[in-house]
């Protein structure tokens, strides 16, 4: 009797020892939930989120790899930053693969042995030299059920992924698709924003050909430069948005004055040079977020010059913002090199001595240097652009590994192999080609 | 011996009793942690995110009341949403109340008693007639450490706030922050974007003294009829943009035809009816939001007629987009009712006359129906926009009780009161007012 009593009593404590110890896992898990909501909430930059999902979706799950995938409706495709490089995109249909089935589907896929698996494709694997032992596969949806996106989780360190793995990716999914879902909306905030500027500048400088393009150039180059410089992309999103509005002063100066095709009188002239200060005063109504509050002095500082003889304000040296010493380069740099009617382009080494001479006087020696390691692919893009489809790839290809600074040498002082001949001769066959109509 | 052994045995039970139900409640909590963190987490609206924030607290800890403050660092105030009231906003400065206090010291105040508590400030019950027994309030903290916003609970449903009431607020605070720093970051993207349609469709316009101002003044005239037909938010926001940009075609329409002083040839009017086509295809560049797709087809069709008889398309009835239908009438009305160079007002009556010939032709009777009922207050402050500090408190304060409407009324048949009397003479009084200079 007592022992039976005894006996009871002890299965009663492993019970309870065995609810508590179950319990405690529910804390624990629950808690990391929590910290992973508090994580994955606080950032809106979508790129920084979706590696952020990757990297607590690999841990919690113990697992080598994790890729996120978003759902492109537009394009029905799937796309995904991958974590280790460098604002590399990957995308390819909806249609392929066992992530494109999940997105259409909405299936939940555990795969134990991948190889096993005649849905799997190694093709990957062939490529990059992984080996994909075990997958897990998981659609994330949106409040309103909608698949906006599949998790794909890789080789679980020990074993493969358990019913449990699916359940904890399962309340990650739906965390990580609220944060996706607001960064998504913020995004697209932006990008409408972005493009509201990119049009309104099109626009202006559509008016007359003379400046055709002219803002779209002076922005894509100055974006390049501070790149180069290794600016933060906060920065170089400042310098982006003033660099598309530098000339909105424009809009303040009689179009009898600012399209007249003849020269100009010294009073002309002065009532043109007050666009620089209307930028900036119609930039400083504008309530734009506290990291681009600069905006209006970087804009009204593009006639500015080191030596304190630009305009408006003649400010000297580092008095000038960085930004302004950027555009003032990218300014005349873009305006030396813009096709008149009639005429063909100035050519790039007459351009380069041009700016060499005013070097130091009116332009920031450092900005100058940088500009010049602009690569020959891109600064051929930017000079054409808008005729991004007349572009053989594998010219591009072959400029990518030369700077203007090796373009100026090679002309100045030879190729010294054929492909450096090869590049110069590219170059210049984009850089002075001529469209039918012009 | 055994009543020992047993009694230990029950006491062993009862300890872990004890922790399994103290197990039990943290997971219960954490959950509804989590709930919380995911509903908090789903709108970048603030408004709506206020909303939510208060009416969790609220029950999480069965309390009468609740109100979030957000601290205004500019101006050193603390504002917050009414909750009862539609779009009521209270603000107060840092340095007033409880709520104030804990905002610059970010104490948490846990104060049993109101009325015997020297820092409460029983004036708001006065007003109210609300009756405070206990409040706790507590600062909201974000990711930097930063103060951002204040809570105030008022009138635990049981007794006083207890330290787990605290503990539970203080969780919540935290979740809370980060949903409002993303609302607040949300915001402030869009309100950078407006103002910077506000501030292009001002500088357009003010190239022509005639055109000063017609683009902010038809948007202001459009969002009062959308309100007085109950449109949703979105809806509004719409309507708001389109007519913000919708004469931004005139960008691409000379200046020398667009301000000439003298009668247009046909050829000349011609061109400047471009515009209204203009305006669709620059806008159909930008990239809006899903809600907004429709601003070009909305921008482009401020000239159509309901009969068919405008341009560009010579659209017909519900052919006409609802916002297109409205800006018809609000640019009309603004173009009748704006003062010229050397020339009063055009008389209201007149005016309305015009409009109400056109009703049924060119304008949909229930746009122009909503129209007559914006109310005197609002009107004047809309076309008189831009002289704001000249207007007298008590003369809106009047105007506010009559329509448009009531108005024509007064006007045609007489004042039926000494009120109604002073009514369209203050009203007439701005109307037709000089400035200094004009």
């Amino acid at each position: 009797m007592q022992t039976l009593k005894n006996s009871m009593m002890t299965r009663t404590n492993e019970v309870s020892k065995k609810v508590q110890s179950a319990l405690e896992h529910e804390v624990k898990r629950l808690k990391a939930l929590l910290k992973i909501s508090d994580y994955l909430g606080s950032t809106l930059d979508l790129d920084e989120l979706l590696y952020r999902i990757m990297e607590v979706t690999r841990e919690q799950l113990n697992a080598d790899r994790c890729t996120v995938f978003l759902i492109d409706q537009e394009r029905q495709e799937l796309w995904s930053k991958v974590a280790m490089g460098v604002n590399q995109e990957i995308r390819f249909p909806m249609k392929k693969g066992i992530a494109g089935h999940v997105a259409r589907t909405g299936e939940i896929l555990n795969i134990r042995d991948a190889y096993a698996d005649p849905r799997f494709n190694p093709e990957v694997d062939k490529k990059t030299g992984y080996r994909t032992r075990n997958l897990l596969t998981m659609p994330m949806h949106n409040k309103q059920n909608e698949i906006i996106g599949v998790f794909q989780v890789l080789n679980k360190k020990q074993g493969s992924f358990t019913e449990g793995d699916v359940e904890l990716l399962k309340a990650i999914a739906s965390i990580a698709a609220t944060a996706v879902e607001n960064a998504s909306l913020y995004d697209e905030l932006n990008r409408s924003f972005v493009s509201f500027m990119e049009t309104l500048s099109t626009t202006l400088d559509a008016r007359d050909y003379i400046t055709s393009g002219h803002s779209r150039r002076v922005t894509l180059y100055a974006v390049q430069v501070a790149r180069l410089m290794r600016l933060s992309k906060r920065e170089i999103e400042l310098i982006r948005y003033a660099a598309l509005l530098h000339d909105i002063g424009k809009l303040g100066i009689p179009e009898i004055v600012l399209f007249k095709n003849k020269k100009l009188s010294d009073e002309e002239y002065n009532i043109i040079k007050r666009h620089a200060v209307l930028s900036k005063s119609i930039l400083a109504k504008i309530r734009f977020q506290r990291h681009l509050k600069e905006i209006p002095q970087i804009a009204a500082a593009h006639h500015e010059k080191i030596d304190g003889t630009g305009y408006p304000q003649g400010l000297k040296g580092d008095e000038i913002p960085l930004g302004g010493k950027i555009l003032a380069v990218c300014d005349v740099f873009d305006a030396l090199t813009s096709r008149r009617q009639y005429k063909d382009r100035m050519d790039i080494l007459e351009v380069m001595d041009i700016l060499e001479k005013e070097t130091g006087k009116s332009f920031e020696p450092f900005v100058v240097y940088h500009f010049k390691n602009i690569t020959l692919n891109v600064l051929i893009e930017i000079l054409e652009f808008g005729h991004k489809e007349d572009f053989k790839a594998e010219d591009l290809n072959l400029l990518r590994n030369y700077t203007l600074k090796d373009l100026l040498r090679i002309r100045k002082q030879g190729a010294k192999s054929d492909e450096e001949f090869r590049v110069a001769e590219i170059f210049m066959y984009y850089y002075q080609r001529k469209y039918r109509g012009e």
